[in-house]
């Protein structure tokens, strides 16, 4: 898909950009968001980022982070000081997904969105929205290359960061010969894969690997290999001193077994909530399994909770269903 | 580094070919000796691909792994019945990697040495050993590419199995923009990175993640948290049920903590033999430590291995002289 033209003069046009992405931001939303700043002020156009919270500790080690502002009396006065503003929303495949005062931002205009998920709900006044692409940070880059603009090391490295996070480091089905050109321009650019693989997945602690020994204590497969389930305790928490967010990539060791066609992963939370993920690799719709316990996701990806009942009894029902309708 | 004109004169003149790779055969191993056999037999040679034991299950999902022929007799009967034979080895840092049968292998004239090691040690007739290169599969695309000879889509695959696995998947510092642009091109031939990284990274037994809770049960941290050391034993194995390429990918679980310069895995073998794999993250050259040890590897991955000495004397060395040279 070409760059519509009008996405292109308008970010020609612009002397004074906002620029937005999705709240619970992951590494493309914030890479697209950090990468295309640095781009648009080597353009000499006045930037302002803006973001509902504050940036993730896991990625604090994107340069130029600190561009990030998180109040919107400073937008404000950053839309009344320079007239004329343009709003570009990145990465949101929905405007809901703009925060709580997602209404108040669209009332920018001109208002752009730039995004390529595949369930892409329109909002905005002009869209850029290609599925083709592998993340945000792939058109970002492309657009860059079309307005002939300069991309320094620090946007090479947040879109690098975009596009590598968004594909998995290059394993999933949206990763195309462009994805990895792009990736190749961007390592010419500067960017080592090593430094940057180091930031995203060398950053454990100790912690973590103590709840994950323990965690991997607790698989079971069902259904003949086809189901695999790990649970977590607040117990396991407290003894391995390890944080809620340290459960990050668990699922993936039930999902790698040959065989299985389902992953959960039943976790009791602080709160007396137990949530359950579900991973499939096979043709069976997680989402679907996930609707009937009140939760949603992907086909491939979901998730649901329960509230006052225990871990054992969570187990034990999902399993069943679980059993039930694997296909 | 170009392709020696001798190495390549002797690829065009060869009409039956052995092919090579080390024992304990790894993804850049496996992937470049059954894609270079296919590039080869895609010109119009006969080939042989002599392993010493058979393909580990990890890569039973190869295409062409058949082709694979752990018997010495059979070679025989290859050379006999074709007279003038060319012996290429790949991926070899060593002659003794070629396995047991080493000096007679090398017996073979011409002999080809093809290598990506930086601790390479000469042998061979002519070689061509390029430590700028991610992988050996790499270097077994462009001398395809320079050769003009077809490169199939079995034959892509291989290589892509080759350079992402060798690379971390895309991951280390040996990924160049060439890397990366040849990943490119050999998606281009059709291989689809999902697919390839499910059969690499989703095909494990749950006699594995056993093993790997055990394992990650022996962590310890030393030299406040900059060397990080994991073991397994015979009895692990025994318990589990696991085989000997289970552990492969569990060092990447000590060298993914925050603050680990290097990374040890000591490994007690069946036959007294106890092995050390080694991994930086930092500036450490761990090739050079590995040397000290009669071992060798890349700077980023070494190894070293003792013959009877006990696993818990190989732990008390390699931690005593990790913490003396770690910077």
């Amino acid at each position: 898909m070409k760059i519509p033209e009008e996405i292109d003069a308008a970010i020609r046009d612009a002397e004074n950009v906002v620029l937005f992405t999705h709240i619970h931001p992951d590494g493309d939303a914030l890479g697209s968001l950090l990468g295309f700043a640095e781009i648009l002020e080597g353009m000499q156009k006045r930037v302002f980022c803006y973001l509902e919270d504050a940036v993730p500790y896991l990625y604090h080690f994107l340069p130029g982070r600190d561009r990030v502002n998180t109040s919107l009396t400073d937008l404000d006065a950053f839309i009344e000081e320079n007239g004329k503003v343009t709003a570009i929303s990145l990465d949101c495949g929905d405007c809901d997904r703009l925060g709580k005062n997602a209404e108040r931002l669209q009332q920018i205009k001109p208002f752009l969105v730039i995004d390529h998920h595949r369930s892409h709900r329109n909002f905005g006044q002009f869209r850029y929205v290609d599925p083709s692409k592998s993340s945000t940070g792939e058109i970002v880059f492309e657009l860059a290359r079309q307005l002939e603009a300069n991309i320094s090391y620090e946007a090479a490295y947040n879109l690098y960061v975009a596009i590598s996070t968004d594909t998995g480091s290059f394993c999933y089905d949206s990763t195309s010969p462009r994805t990895l050109r792009i990736a190749a321009d961007l390592v010419e650019l500067g960017v080592q894969p090593d430094e940057v693989s180091g930031q995203i997945y060398n950053n454990y602690t100790r912690e973590r690997i103590r709840l994950l020994e323990m965690v991997l204590g607790t698989l079971r497969l069902h259904d003949s290999g086809r189901l695999a389930m790990i649970y977590v305790t607040q117990q396991m928490f407290a003894e391995s001193n390890a944080l809620p967010e340290d459960i990050e990539g668990f699922i993936d060791m039930p999902r790698s077994i040959k065989g299985v066609r389902v992953a959960a992963f039943v976790k009791e939370n602080k709160n007396g909530v137990v949530s359950v993920s579900l991973r499939a690799k096979g043709t069976t719709d997680v989402a679907e399994i996930a609707k009937t316990f009140g939760g949603g996701g992907h086909r491939n990806a979901a998730g649901f909770r329960f509230s006052g009942k225990a871990l054992e009894e969570v187990r034990t029902i999902v399993t069943d269903e679980l059993i039930r309708v694997i296909e």
